[in-house]
């Protein structure tokens, strides 16, 4: 049976002080609770690691968890959105652009639970020309979006 | 640039009892951690949800996170670990059989950072007769394991 859905999002070319700045990414992950009207649980745990070092934020969520990583040094903040009950898309890109200011933004789309077993699921991916489709694989799907190629976000 | 690795584990056929009782799914995880010298950052957030719900926990580590959900009603639990060290791959199948009674374990592999971008990666699942590479696919690897099959986990 399937539990739940699970965005894994990494941002790339992003700004390495924003990166570093709690208050920053806190705001990612603050409109993301706020837009798809989650439910935090607790208090959300952030940590800020040592120069050149980023930040960790997670959050517990009845819907599951957020999480967020960031590397400033190389210019990635990573998160991973988990939700147990159905929710609409975020606008990953649109508002990591803003926020961060990223370049690019791949997002990927894993299904949690039985859905993830290998044996009627697919890996697809939708980024200019490379479109590809395997029957069998598993329940991931990819996007991939930069400047410079068309887009299309799939509503879940 | 890759930023880490993360497994993403659902574990089918649990034993409902175990995946709503805390102290048991917080020996899963404290495995985890003690085997793969994971180091927690401040107090792991642990929360049970009213029956017939399970429990989440999330530790936030210096490596990055380990998140864990349980679905009693569906005998499912999910672990995110999300390392962004080189890690050894943690035995998965063997201990969730043996700790929370798991007929059916699932494991994918996520690179994180730029090789996630679907330029030049791969899906790749190695489950029986299901075996099958997609060449310009995103970074995910997948394995699934039940009893009636061999299975071999890839050291990273």
């Amino acid at each position: 049976m399937n539990v739940g859905t699970e965005w894994l999002v990494d941002a790339e070319g992003c700004s390495a002080e924003l990166l570093r700045d709690i208050d920053e990414v806190r705001v990612v992950c603050a409109e993301v609770i706020a837009e798809l009207g989650l439910r935090v649980v607790g208090e959300p745990m952030w940590h800020q690691f040592p120069r050149p070092g980023g930040v960790t934020g997670l959050y517990l969520l009845t819907e599951s968890h957020l999480a967020c990583h960031t590397f400033p040094e190389t210019g990635l903040a990573t998160f991973n959105l988990y939700c147990c009950r159905p929710r609409p898309a975020f606008a990953w890109e649109e508002r990591l652009r803003a926020l961060l200011g990223a370049s690019r933004v791949t997002v990927r789309i894993a299904a949690r639970g039985a859905e993830a077993e290998a044996r009627g699921a697919e890996c697809e991916t939708r980024a200019g020309q490379y479109s590809a489709k395997l029957e069998i694989q598993p329940s991931f799907e990819s996007e991939v979006s930069d400047s410079t190629s068309a887009r299309e976000v799939s509503g879940l």
